[in-house]
């Protein structure tokens, strides 16, 4: 034990030289691990790809159950995702009562997080769901919508998230006003169904599978939706969510969670990275530092009002090659390791650094505590909270995934089902 | 006149050869080239550059009697220019009377516009404005702005148009939450001051000269600085102002204008066009589509509401190889075509292909209306109002450009003035 | 006639009102229309989507035989469009004599055009075709070119064209070198079994289904490939393919059209349109002055030079949503007005003011000839030639799609197909 | 010293837990950043800022000499930066003799690095400097760039630095390929003027100053400028200077890297970082995973090929904010930790999980040295050298800067000298 903290000692030690991680701020450090959870996407367990196929893996999920089965792995292996989203059209089975998912979840040791209805993938969805121009269509998204409110109920969700692919593909195709004017009474009266207990998160993204305007394609129209979703009503709540991936290039991500943190509209994250479009890599996989920002700001935002945001931070990747439960444990193990170094800015040097206009000492301030190797803290949480150590190492050397391959192999070959997906 | 009727309906022959183009619409068309005004910037005829130096022009302007009387031939040449922005810092005196800038504007023909406060040159704004951390400099432009209301107030301006540099070029360096707070308490302090028949717009950029993050980096933020600015009382007008060049690569702007159109919070543009950033080149040089199908929206809602969105159109351009004057010509000409060929669309037919899902007849139908060549309307539009026919051929035939070339460079040299400006 | 030559001279009234439209320019005009075929990707007639799905469409085509009858309906309405683009895997059978397939193709008056390798889709191929650290990958990938070199051969084919989904997807995963080493050899290779009459065509593009690196990921990098596979060997063709598509935001696509030329290193270009990423839009339909631009390039070229740089234009768009017919003959009789207007250019008059520097005139002339209205001219054109004046207006009133939507339905149904494409 | 050794095993201590820091390992690195020189710019000492203007230091230099001082200070505090940059424009005078800049800058203990023309500012270079459409132009940017190669001769300069403005504003604004042949003679012509220890080195940009197309637009074409201007003869050495910041949104820049050092034609970086465009930013300062996947191909490529490129690293930025010494020697340090943290992956593991396709650990390779803290590494370094520990903290308490504003303040007053900037 003092060894530990001799090692903790040694490794905060600051750029000056001096040792000024005290066991005062560990704690805290591990209070701040404590509260974080990260959900886990129940189709990030499947089989997903690009339009131009799909490779197959033969650990992949394909029932809920083998998700649920998968996200509870990863919650044993990290302590830091108690729940899954579930996805309503691929995860609840018509005739089959919602509580039995929540029990299949239990059964592997973790609960039923956010509702995710699916306005995307049948064909009358062609032109759109709320936004479609086809009255039927419309009818449709919201049936399914309105089914999507009463399984949140029954399962006792606190999340209902919306991600459209609505927008169209030409200049001329469809009227934006009045796809706007749909959609903000679609929003308004799902909003109106809600428990109290639950929050609606409305997504937005710039472009795919639309590619010439999508309707709610950036967090102004997100944030106005939200706004005509919940007025009038108190303590009706609609909120941002901001998908990490889902912006134009260059975009200051952090000023974004910035300044919604500071209207209180932001509600949670779907967290994964790029470097091109809405690539779905693994979390900080190609910019770290940037997810390390919007850490910054979310704690910045804790100091200066005193108040926990209460946000859902939920991670949506989709990546094609590595393996899906690697994957997961890679993402919320560097999720861990940020999340943390965001602790370690001295906020109270940046201040006096900002005021002054000390534009040198107020960035080395970020970087002094971005730059720190957290590796061992974490591990000592882990350590602490009888974790594994090392939850990929672990997860690798504990033969897992290919014992799950072959059994999900045999299954499908069993149930007679075919891998395939083609581009044309 | 016959001819003219005849020359029109072979010109406006559809793609099917019927001939549509009825006297009817023509006098519609020549209707809302009457109303197209667009103001011209005083700026835009003196010599700008890059950071890497500027490329100065004999014949720039350099006084603001200068800017007036370009200006003002602009408006004798294209009719559509009846007013000028101007930059407080730049056009107005200490000591002067503004009512004697007015009399200046008035002896070229032309009226005072938007007023335009400087709030990114002086030395005190090195980290701001009103979002500064240094409370001195965040007074100081305080009192720059209610300097430029009081003008404003005095020459009769309908608008106020906010462009802050306001920005951090490095992670940590200021406190973002608390310049967006100060900003909000600013926007709310002018609108209070200003007079009932002004108009506040406030434009959006998301970089430089800020190259971190920019206080108002979208339109998202600007209209929440709107919302807050003209909250709580009645009739109090503050709106978002569109330039054109100030976005993110691929975003759809028209989709934007048609979303702010709709919430009734666009004011008006700043026109140029652009390849990469914020290039700042004549308007419809580069993607002639795009400002087309920014047109389209507005005639578009319109026609849907029937009513006049009383949009405030300005160029800013600030191009550094083309004759200031030419290039103002050229915009405003290419301008009225861009806006003649959104008042062809036929909108019955859109909505009834819209309606059936009819994405090929529906984006048909835009490109029908882009790809008929007007320059034959504005031409008659402007023999039937006695305008030159052709404004730019006018212009250079003119040998005027060369004519002010000798006399401004003559007129320099008394002044014992040296165009300089170096990189490093 | 009288009245057609008259029309075409008010038509092609300049912007000074003159009238310059000569017969003889017509003639000019017709001959680059005869000259002018853009090749048909056979794939382009299939039901294709986005990673979140397809749209099925009633009347998509579903076996090579359907394809080469869509694609001879579009060369039967445009006159343009003899060869089609044929995709190894998709639509030659194993077992099947290449020249079946030719005689497929004569039945419906079109050839066959490029061959097209596919080595993206199969599972071996996940880390990537020539470029996998995978011995049996790269072995596979080369066994499938040389089959498709001899399937040209046999078909006569003068172009074998090369789109790679080689990549990787996160830093680290590949050595970027060791790859690019195996690429040059592969292609070395493949050139050296090439007929004399075959053209290499080496397509790049930045990402996607690659989100880390692209293995060619820019025009520079194609170059490079093409140079060490012709080096060495007089009369080795292997040249860089332009996709339109494959660009980051803001490249100017002309200009390395116009490099390219001068090197003598295009070969062909794959068109459509795009806002955001590799959107496959129909040609022109997002930014037609960026495509008239390009054809103003190879045009100037051919001015220059007195050459023809023979170049292989192909459509290759992957849309969702428009019928699939009807995207293709409206993307053709897009590219022909496009290519029409590329030639009203005064190049002689061009040359002076770009020797001047008078930067307005020289713009003004490109779009002078941009603005033009030729949908006449193409029309005229058409009915010399016997062609339909208006194929779109044709082929939507002719009520073919209907028809062929019911009888492909009806027949997929008889073979027991199921259309499904999933997300997750 | 033990304590030393044993304070590093721990810094090192893997994610596993396990001691792998050897000394032998530690050696290395030594000799790594021993060999580690980045060079300085001398305009990088001098006040620059944006179109919209300039904010000034009083600590900026002025003059020639100045910049050498601060250039010799940065040095002082690093041991890295033995040369500047000069720019001949701004550091040689007419009538001195070359070597008088040379013993200038050795009174402040550093070398003349790479030489710059600089054929953008004058009033001559409006269109162009070696692909102006005027032939004078051409003949000034000749007799400058000649007269840059005697200097450099004289002053035995390893470096013949050239970035270009040169580009059109405007579609149509000249004949890309006319300028494209004139700049293929030039570079020819410059290198054949060259002695033969000088290195040709040619920057490419996609744009600024210039907004339509830029000549030099990307590293393809500067490969093929480099491949004309050496063809022929045997040890002529023209290679691609990489600017870190002069590429399009996304763009792979470790890949480019990797690709030319194949190819054996990079010959030195431009450092700097950015958010959005060629922002100029310090070293690192937005996202410096990536450039220490930048270090990382180089060290790759040393790995594999046991032959040191011999790049010529040198900073080039030109931020608005920072103190200008303060911020080299932040850029330096960090430099300095990137570059150690290449050196630390394990190169023969992830050559082993390559080639499995191991994706996952391959990447956590990388992430595993990035995320290694080196800071007491670069300190430990500097002990044994004899350096300041912290180079930034030494600068900053030892009240040089604010000494260096008096002085300079009250030089540039007894000059008569008035800062101004303005963008109108």
């Amino acid at each position: 034990m003092v060894w530990v903290h001799y090692k903790m000692a040694v490794l905060y030690a600051n750029a000056r030289g001096a040792l000024v991680m005290k066991s005062q701020r560990m704690s805290r450090i591990f209070e701040a691990l404590d509260s974080f959870e990260i959900e886990l996407p129940s189709w990030g367990f499947a089989d997903t790809g690009t339009r131009f196929g799909k490779f197959f893996q033969e650990a992949s999920a394909s029932t809920t159950e083998e998700k649920f089965h998968d996200a509870g792995l990863v919650h044993q292996l990290t302590g830091a995702c108690p729940t899954v989203a579930v996805h309503v059209r691929w995860d609840f089975k018509t005739g089959q009562h919602p509580r039995e998912v929540v029990r299949l979840a239990e059964k592997y040791g973790v609960g039923i997080g956010s509702i995710n209805p699916n306005l995307f993938q049948d064909q009358c969805y062609k032109l759109g769901s709320f936004c479609s121009p086809d009255a039927a269509a419309r009818r449709a998204a919201m049936t399914h919508t309105l089914d999507c409110v009463e399984i949140g109920r029954l399962v006792k969700s606190k999340y209902l998230t919306f991600w459209l692919g609505d927008g169209t593909n030409y200049p001329g195709q469809d009227n934006i006003v009045r796809r706007k004017r749909d959609l903000q009474r679609a929003f308004r009266r799902v909003a109106e169904t809600m428990p109290s207990r639950m929050t609606m998160l409305i997504e937005y993204k710039p472009f795919e599978p639309a590619f010439y305007h999508t309707d709610i394609a950036d967090w102004g129209m997100a944030y106005v939706f939200c706004k005509y979703a919940s007025s009038g009503m108190r303590g009706r709540r609609v909120k941002v969510l901001v998908d990490t991936g889902h912006h134009y290039q260059s975009v200051n991500i952090e000023h974004i969670v910035a300044f919604l943190l500071d209207e209180g509209m932001i509600g949670g994250f779907h967290f994964n990275d790029r470097k091109y479009a809405d690539d779905d890599l693994t979390l900080g996989s190609i910019d770290p530092y940037a997810t390390f920002r919007i850490f910054n700001q979310i704690v910045q935002h804790a100091f200066d009002t005193g108040k926990d945001p209460k946000l859902a931070y939920m991670i949506d990747q989709s990546h094609n090659l590595k393996p899906k439960i690697e994957a997961m444990v890679q993402s919320v193990d560097l999720a861990q390791r940020l999340f943390v170094k965001a602790h370690l800015v001295d906020r109270k040097a940046l201040a006096r650094a900002q005021q002054k206009g000390d534009v040198v000492a107020a960035e080395r301030l970020l970087q002094d505590a971005y730059e720190t190797d957290v590796r061992h803290v974490v591990r000592d949480w882990r350590a602490s909270r009888k974790l594994p150590l090392d939850p990929l190492g672990e997860l690798r050397s504990s033969g897992v995934i290919n014992h799950l391959g072959r059994q999900r192999s045999a299954a499908r070959k069993a149930r007679g089902e075919v891998q395939v997906a083609s581009y044309a």
